[in-house]
């Protein structure tokens, strides 16, 4: 691959920072030693219909290489991870992709929908109201992904893989809350994920992208 | 793959019918023309530790074969596409998984949270003043879905592959609404899908399975 281009939005705001899900990109990208440019779209440009010939759902992350135009963030590291030994051992392909779609389609939905209500619509009634649900239903997914990493485990599967990567940026969607740090061994597996060189230098990159596209004030 | 073994939930209730997520596994396998027995198993038993060490998180889809045991329903069928030309072309193996993605990560969110709205919450506070806005984000995903398929498309990718099977059974978890009916694109597109035979001998197996496993009246 060569000039790729990773898209972001180009202006989130504070409560989104360092969650929106291009980081997964940028991380994935940076453990696999691969050089990238930033690209910032904003809302208007994400209805464009030029940009919805990237992204038909008018969302990022969006790559672009020389290889195509590809999205979804779970397709895209999937993709780049099968390019890279480091980010999927070549014996454990089905067991990385099952965490991988374990990170995003069973751990992820509860999580999200907290943050949802937290931060989205923080204070309204409704949220209010579901609240209490709703973290039960977080609990319970952390409580059995606590007991996964209980047997010895120091990452999802023997060793560090793109798998890591969906499930550290899916549980920072809940660092608002303490219910990580709940489980010890889950807020140890994240800081040992979020420790690593590749997720510091993703983070640093897109938050400094974000400082360059800040409004000139009026 | 041989004497492959596909976990469902042994009786749930009447509306969850014909949407527990083996029926995307059973669908593939049917695609694929594997045969598969049916196992079912109750919440005690999703909760058993000889339960968890299938799935860690205690739920169904599980598939047990000669191969090993796999779960989560997203790579249980990606695993089974990758042996399957018929559900995914050789030549477009990124494309059929970004679908597949798109599937779950991008559509199913907004769908499943408006099931469970209207029917794991039916009649709670929280879910009427919640399901207007549930709604416009439902609306939002299946209209970007349209205008995908409105290229002249009868698939999401050039012909059926198992990104289909996917979308197809994700959109059903909203079959008790007219959403979907408003889009005849997509109203027609779930049509054709469901009208494919491997589909129907998948429902087929599903519910007999239930018919089997009906509780002896008191």
């Amino acid at each position: 691959m060569e000039e790729i281009s990773v898209y972001g939005v180009s202006w989130p705001p504070p409560v989104a920072r360092g969650l929106v899900r291009d980081l997964r990109v940028r991380w994935a990208l940076e453990e696999a030693g691969l050089p990238y440019a930033s690209r910032y779209v904003d809302v208007e440009e994400r209805n464009s219909e030029a940009y919805r010939r990237k992204h038909p759902f008018g969302l990022v992350p969006v790559v672009e290489s020389s290889e195509g135009t590809w999205f979804e963030s779970g397709a895209i590291v999937h993709a780049i991870a099968e390019q890279c030994e480091a980010l999927m051992p070549s014996g454990q392909r089905v067991e990385t992709l099952t965490w991988v779609f374990a990170a995003l389609d069973t751990v992820e939905p509860p999580v999200w929908n907290l943050f949802v209500l937290d931060v989205l619509h923080r204070g309204e009634e409704w949220a209010i109201l579901r609240r209490p649900g709703a973290v039960d239903e977080v609990k319970a997914r952390l409580a059995a992904l606590s007991a996964w990493l209980d047997d010895g485990r120091a990452h999802l599967l023997e060793r560090f893989t793109v798998a890591d990567i969906l499930m550290t940026t899916v549980l920072r969607f809940i660092r608002h809350t303490d219910l990580v740090a709940g489980f010890p061994l889950l807020d140890a597996y994240v800081e040992r994920c979020e420790s690593r060189p590749a997720f510091q230098a993703a983070l640093r990159k897109q938050m400094a992208g974000y400082a360059q596209n800040a409004p000139v004030a009026a």
